[in-house]
């Protein structure tokens, strides 16, 4: 295992903590709960922003901005949505400081006071929605599908880096529709682009579903989710579509003339995902050596080290991993030739397991007079010699393999973690023993979501969009259920 | 001219405001001072990030994301940064909202209240030079070569969009290096980045320079700066690169061992652009008919409108046109066929040419017959009738030569809005009657600076550092000048 990472059976929580610092990806900062994204966190979001952003585009989207600030009064425009969002968010009071008239600092001038509070958009529903009244008049402005990558601040008390935090980075897609129909549809296909990128980049497979009633975002009439499994068993929601109906247009007042010269609400639909994805990753697929990184995502998906004594070593193993690094390269692999001699071959191989590169390749002078080079994998661990010829063609089949792996490995995985129950006993029983994912039945009401939350901790994670949909009985009250639902403890 | 755009002639500062709003570019929102940035102009600064993101990344920087906020007290640190950065700018002071207990809106919950206030950045050098504490311990920790994509606030009281907003987007760069020479070096490689990608990629041709002690960065020791003429003679600062000598290392402390095991502190630098770019885009290159856009940016670079009465009509031109538009993004040109049917061909011409969009082709069923294509030019709305075959390869060159054709027609303005002046009374003649970049001899003191300041509204935009260096005597005192220096109105 990675020098000082605490093991994962040790410590699971622990080990997360220390893998995030020591793989280099983030930091607390000195401002409470705002994090810092190091360079090579950063590195691994730029991808997961590229592809997605890729996709919202295929999908008929375009990218915007809005304000940062939202005045306060526009939060009590949505009934539950001020009861859900504007809460525990920062408050902006003032807007200039002066020199402390008593001492070599400064003060915030009390003279500069703003008339209305601005509150630091803890998510953009509402200043959006103002927006588009002034875009929307007629069924011809419609649909409008914008997406805006930004950061967003929600005052979280117990923060975690990339889980759970003050401030983080995400996107958030606010779409304008003339119809019911084709606003769930927007919120389905997102549901589904978020499914793909999350199983086909990240290798988590994810459950799609929707949430209870108590579990919704605040404003919507109906939320989609994914949600994965983590390795010590508890679900990590990991990304949201909200069919939001016209809530938002009736609280900000976006009627549009529809093509028959009616007048009507226009409907609505906003999704997000977040650094909170970061999390996922990690924990998902690492290990007690450290990150372990899906080819798709991973910044150096082949790092190159020269094992050599001598200068003329090196030179002769250059010579060599040169042409490689080439042939890698024209092929749209990101390859790091590791030629640096203040550190010892052992220490970069830690060091490259610890951050997760997917392949590692390694020559010496015995391999460039046998025309090998050691492969080595950092998913399973495994090494192997192979002819040098056609590298290239090897290490590209390779990254596949390791990208399919990855993921066949997380499913295999959650289906052993996934149990159906019959009774709330064995249902206890499960989740304190073995946790992860629990189907089973219940009857549709909040009493009884909240009575088995009280007492076991669980929640609704979702109700699956596919599987068995055979009604049945709820495990706790025995009164009629439409089918079983996804359980777990969660992040 | 473009319907219900002010001309240039008649009132160069309302044409700009009306184009902004008329193609789509950015809007105000209800946060006075924070702008919406519409699609349209979205989709230019995501080409301008792209390309800048890349030749960041091609000088051996990385990205990384510090925080929103900023604790207060980091401001009272370095002397001169308190002065010029801690005053206008946004303050959290609370952390919760609560229902109003006299009625249904929401309140600032009092016992919510920060121990220490936080200030919405207004650049992050504190908050980077707090972190780079902890990351910096030996040479080999050096350089650290950051950069981070941003928002960033500063209440101004009068605000243009784009040119002056409260909240704006931006990049900053914050480099640490162990000796000086090595910093100044970077900060001069990326003012060259800056004006290459001014003058290569916007069209927008730059002196590049270092600004006077007056007008530097609070807490620099040299700002370098590229500076830009706009339509009406008024000069914009449009990207600066600062050397930051030990100033923040010294107030946060960041020391370093050197490879012989000395101690010192370590070397800064930081350099930005923002939005602001697209208020030199616009204004260096548009019209009264509307935007013109360098290929290079342009989201649409070529927009086909068929001309048809019949069915048959359209199905004809769109066998046609769409092995161009194929044959178009094989070469990476991106292409829009308007083929919608609510608007009329003249609609669209006018929109097309209001949104910049550097090549327009029309096709009717006599061009089907023909064999041939009209080929409209947005720079200088020159129409040609072509042949039909290899119609992409004619587009590919003729937006390269758009491209180079903004390029000069903007260097020739500049050349011709240049004036050099050997006199003080000179000097006030021609920022009267012609406005545009004078160069005159100044004896480099602060005084004479401020005096012609006052007296004319002029500033001096910065010290070039390329062209004559022949010293002379002040246009003001007299006095001994090492150089001419390059004075205009600026935004």
């Amino acid at each position: 295992m990675a020098k000082g990472l605490t093991k994962r059976s040790v410590d699971y929580s622990q080990w997360y903590n220390e893998l995030v610092i020591k793989a280099d990806l983030a930091e607390n900062s000195a401002v409470r709960g705002c994090m810092v994204i190091k360079p090579y966190g950063y590195a691994i979001w730029e991808k997961m922003q590229q592809q997605l952003d890729k996709m919202f585009k295929e999908t008929g989207h375009v990218n915007a901005y809005f304000p940062l600030f939202i005045p306060k009064s526009f939060f009590s425009k949505e009934a539950d949505h001020v009861e859900g969002f504007a809460k525990e968010c920062a408050v902006v009071t003032h807007y200039r400081l002066m020199n402390d008239p008593d001492g070599k600092g400064v003060v915030v001038d009390p003279d500069a006071k703003l008339e209305e509070e601005l509150i630091v958009r803890p998510t953009s529903e509402t200043i959006i929605w103002n927006t588009y009244k002034n875009w929307i008049q007629s069924y011809r402005d419609l649909p409008i599908k914008c997406n805006q990558w930004a950061n967003v601040v929600r005052w979280e008390m117990r923060t975690r880096l990339f889980l759970r935090t003050a401030e983080f980075l995400w996107q958030e897609g606010h779409t304008a529709h003339a119809t019911k129909e084709e606003a769930i549809e927007e919120t389905e296909t997102m549901i589904k682009v978020y499914a793909e990128f999350a199983e086909k980049y990240l290798g988590v497979p994810v459950v799609q579903g929707v949430k209870t009633a108590n579990e919704r975002f605040a404003g919507a009439l109906e939320t989609y989710t994914i949600e994965a499994l983590m390795q010590d068993g508890k679900a990590l929601q990991s990304g949201t579509s909200h069919f939001l109906g016209q809530n938002f247009a009736k609280a900000f007042d976006v009627k549009f003339a529809s093509k028959e010269g009616t007048e009507d609400y226009v409907w609505a639909t906003s999704w997000g995902v977040s650094t909170r994805l970061m999390g996922a990753l990690i924990m998902a697929h690492s290990d007690d050596y450290g990150l372990v990184l899906p080819p798709k995502l991973a910044p150096i998906q082949v790092a190159i080290v020269p094992i050599y004594k001598s200068a003329e070593d090196l030179a002769k193993i250059s010579e060599k991993v040169d042409v490689i690094v080439k042939n890698l390269k024209d092929r749209g692999i990101s390859v790091k030739f590791d030629d640096s001699d203040n550190r010892k071959p052992g220490w970069k191989f830690a060091q490259y397991e610890l951050q997760g590169v997917p392949v590692r390749l390694a020559v010496g002078p015995r391999d460039i007079e046998n025309n090998t080079i050691e492969v080595a994998r950092r998913d399973n661990l495994t090494k192997e010699v192979v002819s040098i010829e056609n590298i290239d063609a090897y290490v590209a089949d390779l990254l596949e393999k390791i990208q399919d792996g990855i993921f066949q490995k997380a499913l295999d995985f959650r289906s052993e973690m996934t149990t159906q129950v019959e009774s709330y006993d064995e249902f206890k029983k499960v989740l304190k023993e073995k946790g992860g994912f629990i189907l089973a039945h219940w009857d549709g009401t909040s009493e009884t979501e909240q009575k088995i939350k009280d007492e076991t901790k669980a929640t609704i994670r979702c109700i699956p969009l596919e599987g068995d949909k055979t009604p049945g009985k709820c495990i706790v009250t025995g009164n009629p259920s439409k089918q079983m639902v996804l359980f777990a403890k969660a992040y």
